[in-house]
């Protein structure tokens, strides 16, 4: 397809000139064609309008019908990967494995949403059946289910250009949930967003559903973001990027006249402890895939393990030389954006001058390389440091990770108790590691959304099980989560009907069942 | 038992001498003795801290350890039921019918809650197991159930001394999911408050829960309500109460480094939609009913029916005159505060000023009435009025009603599309009225957290189906309720486990299902 630089109203392009801005190459450094208009505060608002609009038949469809929709947007996605694999090389530095394995995700994300629309039971029907002959007053019959907020605005992330973009999780769960979405376009990577809203038009054309169900803005600014969150017809936020990013967010949409919800998943340091025995017995195989972890993908993920706390001794000196060895090894990488990348390399040359840090390892750059490219790094610290300087504890996006030699149990158990919020926290231990650490995983278990046993934080499953969320600042809400099914109660609130007769009720609260759910009748469980 | 005015942090009574206060008797407008002392801003911290550390031990207290606790709560408070109905009367004017019936709706409510965490079932255990088989990555074992969030502050309700305060939903769900609670007493009714919490710190002890896991603080003022919701150790805020009142809590909390949920259930106007046929066919039946539900408890419930809409015609002048006579003939009655009967009183004196605005009818002072009383009050005007007037819309707290007078259907659905968040809508219509104004159904789903078919607002149950919530400004988070069981979900939050051994994961989330919960296994729900 030819890229044309528009937003879309719905199905409209808009065809006023504005400012422009392009994608940069991050491999070349340099601008990638065409030129993509800014929308306007005008733009926003027709969106916003049409997708309330759009909302009074959308929130009618039937689950069968979203799934329908929602299937169209994974086969056209499918459809158009090797196209893919081309655009999001250019914009986003990823090869050819990862934009299909991420495109894979994309879709398969879709189809689990379609899926869990299509069974139904995911909106929670519960019925309390009335009495009239209770004293002192006749018990109302009471039925509720979960129902579809109104229009949702998403911001595409940076780095999950399709997985956590136009049609990632956040847009797919608020559609399953019956919601609009409007798409503020992440600037990095326009092209592949003009390309997934294009399948998203097209699917919603091809299943009927209303124009202004879906739109796509482009700004290289702030200006509509903030338009979006704040404008009275938008009914909540999907966000996916940097802290302050989320933070700014937060606080728009707390400050309106009618503050609105904001799922807002902004990153974190995703620490990990490794215990003693396991240290001793696996010191090789734990430093392979920490090396592997930290540097996936140039770091840029958000369960990237930032933090690795051991206690001083012959093992974590070991453990140390053996991952220092590996990150020296361990070649630059093309990064997102030049933005993210000189992020990166400032940080870690701050974070290589802070008192107590020493750089233990720095990646290897070849001859002649071009673009921005991040070098991989290791520090040391210890303790004692982490505890006296918060800014050591923040995340670093980027192929990074702070080794930290604890003086022992007591020491790591009051580093874990001031740890702020994060997506994950992991541990690396045996069975006598975790009796004598149970205090530990206790402490954890109130730090993060997910507790990874012998393994490493980065690769997330897409599942009923997956909690990726976590106490702020891992996430703007952490009692949600942005990836799994659960991720689709964030676009929905209940609805109870009272005394409603059987004709007026919604299929999933009828008498009989019709829609053959799971539901909560009178206190049990059942799909009769 | 004699009342000491002291606030609790945890076991201890602070004896610190501060400001004081009383309770004023609303019945004759004077002080209730004995003196209250406020609690500082350091007893703030000390209960947080105290709270805190009694976490570390309430959350592992298992779901039958907590059910004892709460049935301990439970059965205290209705052993001091006659204690109750006699200073209930005294700080809040309620007769003893009343303090009855809301005693029994308070233990009701804690048993409840004790029922729901000892079947374990609330805690959405789901597992998803792992395949080390799957290419090209092996898929790891996930399990993920709610947890408690930590110390929780709860405000007392000036309206209802038992079941939303001390004791109250709020607390009982706090309780339930794992949470210490910190309440601060409504300075309305402290005497009240101090007896409840004398019920749960015996409960506590004769219970083995650790100290801290509940205190009781007072003020008169807003400092010690503006220091528990900043403290950094609080972890959620349960309010009921004004809107003013909860949108400052949703402030604080929204502007502290680490934001924190708030919520608030904040009242709401409770639009009531009396369609043609019903409006015929039953005019006397939904008079008598609405003048019952706009004057039951002076009014002084978040539910009572502050807008009345029908369409302008015979039936709805001759429903105007019989509900008119009604609210003509309805006794004034003692109201809970000097403070809410002035804001009442003078509310209703404006309203009758407002342009376009006719007081229809104003109910009956006694001669020889002392204290403070409310005088019921309906209002008459135009939808038109409501259309330019926001004003004529809010919540006058109080014995009081709006009849609007409406053109027809599509100004009804003008209002409706214009309304804000309610915690109920209402609709009295026949089959044929609903299928006329379907449309106006689905505007109404998307205003309130209940919709009342052919019946009125007041009287909210207590069960697994109810929503009593509602989008802002009903309250300040339109995806929650505050009552029946699913409010438990408000003060927990999803952790999962990845690839962890059994013995060190929680019963709920073990092999074999050794406390028989329902769960999500592999997509299905079972009990197995």
């Amino acid at each position: 397809m030819e890229l044309k630089g528009r937003s879309f109203i719905g199905s409209a392009a808009v065809m006023e000139a504005g400012k422009t801005f392009t994608a940069i190459n991050p491999a070349t450094n340099s601008p990638q064609p065409p030129n993509y208009y800014s929308a306007s505060v005008a733009d926003v608002d027709r969106a916003a309008q049409l997708a309330t609009k759009a909302f009074v038949a959308y929130r009618r469809k039937n689950g069968e019908e979203r799934a329908t929709f929602l299937r169209e947007i994974a086969n056209g996605i499918d459809a158009i990967v090797d196209a893919l694999v081309v655009r999001v090389n250019q914009e986003a530095g990823l090869n050819e494995a990862r934009v299909r394995s991420e495109a894979g995700r994309t879709s398969f994300q879709i189809r689990m949403f379609a899926d869990l629309i299509e069974d139904g039971s995911w909106v929670r029907a519960t019925i309390d059946h009335g009495d009239i002959n209770r004293k002192p007053q006749p018990k109302p019959d009471l039925r509720s289910m979960y129902r579809p907020l109104g229009p949702v605005a998403v911001f595409g992330a940076s780095n999950f250009p399709l997985a956590y973009s136009v049609a990632g999780g956040d847009t797919a769960s608020a559609f399953a949930a019956g919601n609009p979405v409007i798409v503020k376009a992440h600037p990095a990577h326009p092209g592949t967003s003009e390309m997934i809203g294009d399948v998203i038009l097209a699917a919603a054309r091809a299943t009927s559903m209303p124009d202004g169900v879906f739109s796509l803005l482009f700004d290289a600014g702030t200006e509509i973001g903030t338009a979006l969150v704040k404008h009275p017809l938008v009914r909540a936020v999907g966000f996916t990027g940097s802290q302050r990013g989320g933070r700014a967010l937060m606080d728009l949409a707390a400050a309106r006249p009618a503050p609105i919800p904001v799922f807002a998943e902004m990153g974190s340091t995703n620490p990990v402890f490794l215990l003693p025995h396991a240290l001793a017995a696996r010191t090789e195989e734990i430093a392979k895939g920490m090396s592997a972890s930290v540097t996936l993908g140039a770091g840029q993920f958000c369960t990237k393990p930032g933090l690795i706390f051991m206690n001083s001794g012959v093992d974590a000196e070991s453990f140390a030389k053996n991952l220092t060895a590996r990150i020296a090894d361990s070649p630059t990488q093309v990064m997102l954006t030049p933005g993210i990348h000189s992020a990166y390399m400032n940080g870690a040359a701050a974070r290589g001058k802070q008192t107590g840090v020493a750089v233990a390892a720095q990646g290897k750059a070849a001859a002649g390389e071009t673009g921005v490219r991040g070098l991989p790094t290791l520090f040391s610290t210890t303790g004692k440091n982490i505890l006296r300087d918060h800014a050591l504890s923040e995340e670093l996006f980027g192929p990074e990770s702070v080794m930290v030699n604890c003086t022992g149990r007591e020491e790591m158990l009051e580093i874990a108790r001031g740890l702020s919020g994060h997506l994950t926290a992991t541990v690396h231990g045996t069975e006598e590691d975790l009796r004598e650490y149970a205090e530990l995983i206790d402490i954890l278990e109130q730090k993060a959304g997910r507790l990874v046993f012998n393994g490493f934080p980065t690769g997330v499953e897409v599942n009923n099980a997956i909690v990726h969320g976590g106490p702020y600042p891992a996430t703007s809400d952490g009692q949600s989560t942005s990836v799994g099914t659960p991720a689709i109660h964030r676009f929905a609130r209940p609805v109870c009907y009272q005394n409603f007769p059987q004709s007026a009720l919604p299929d999933e609260l009828k008498e009989g069942n019709p829609l053959e759910i799971w539901r909560l009748v009178d206190g049990n469980f059942m799909k009769g």
